[in-house]
């Protein structure tokens, strides 16, 4: 039994982390209950929260874009190590809420420092793993920005301050990667209702544990 | 009047800080005095010092080394953005204690991620700069294994726990990189006195710095 690795991606008010929320307790009920294990960018151990802290503090506006497109990286290495590859021999069903594309769009594109460059210092840093499976959440970059702007006043952080210029591309990475990658990357309408996206998500998943057991 | 970026290698108990120290207190009475500045690596402002705290910590004996390898390419990146880059455009004759070879030398041969590797992110991280003059100390590692085991005792990190065999691979390292940049690299003999050392180093730099300034 080995386990699949599937990430989640998309826009900052998105709504993919109220969606994972969502996922597992619905696999709560499972028999698989168990495989099921939940992860999150940049963070997972005592390392990576460590850089994490670096990453997200608001004292340091400071930081140059390839300062902090080489500490997701660290966290990353540091967080697959500790938690995802070991998990993933155990057989889990990781679900991972950002990963390497996350990286890409938002320092390659979004502090367009170039998605090629990203993509080398994450090769470095993941060894060249990639997800068995990507769901990303496609939502107007404007509509993305009004959520966190309504939703979150109150927990506000150096990266949720960035304008809808630097969102727009963003969103045109995420749409680069996913035309790039059909494979991999599932495009879900994350316009819709949070049951509906829900819904969505549940739908590709149960399909795709399935048809990977029977392989 | 354009700066000169100069770096300072070798093993650890190679005297490089010593002499380097050795070396600014003789320039205090050059007429070019003001010119000089001295910095180290990992470090030198508030962000990169943040991240030497995460590299440098004994407790942290799980850190896999590519994120230690990721972590030092981020502080040298802040590092370049905040302090190096504005001084070379000022002028400024900077004496680095360590710079891009040190990692290329200690994750790459030492914890055997393998150079090229190492060197990528490092490209990501300087964009490509290169020091104008690198003064690497060369002694036989079991020489400096020893000066620091018999100098070093309360300030042992967990870097300095390496041991023998690290440092040959180190060792072996350095002097490929020698002898792939016999321009930019000269070799110091180490294994002399400081004060001997000391005079090596002041012979050469006052050579460089004269030679640059005819150019």
């Amino acid at each position: 039994m080995s386990g699949k690795f599937i990430t989640f991606e998309g826009l900052d008010g998105s709504g993919k982390t109220t969606v994972i929320r969502n996922v597992i307790k619905a696999f709560e009920q499972s028999p698989d209950a168990d495989r099921f294990m939940y992860s999150r960018e940049p963070g997972g151990n005592r390392i990576a929260e460590a850089i994490r802290k670096i990453i997200l503090s608001e004292e340091y506006a400071e930081m140059d874009a390839r300062t902090e497109a080489l500490l997701f990286a660290a966290a990353r290495r540091q967080h697959l190590v500790e938690n995802v590859l070991p998990a993933l021999k155990d057989g889990k069903i990781i679900m991972s809420d950002r990963f390497v594309d996350s990286s890409l769009v938002y320092q390659g594109a979004g502090r367009e420092i170039g998605m090629d460059a990203v993509a080398k210092i994450n090769e470095f840093a993941t060894n060249g793993l990639t997800p068995d499976l990507t769901l990303y959440f496609e939502i107007d970059p404007e509509v993305g920005l009004n959520r966190i702007q309504n939703n979150r006043q109150d927990e506000v952080n150096r990266l949720d301050k960035d304008q809808l210029d630097f969102y727009r591309r963003v969103h045109q990475g995420y749409l680069k990667l996913a035309q790039d990658n059909p494979q991999r990357i599932k495009v879900i309408d994350a316009s819709q209702s949070i049951e509906k996206v829900t819904d969505d998500v549940l739908a590709i998943l149960k399909q795709f544990l399935k048809v990977k057991e029977h392989e």
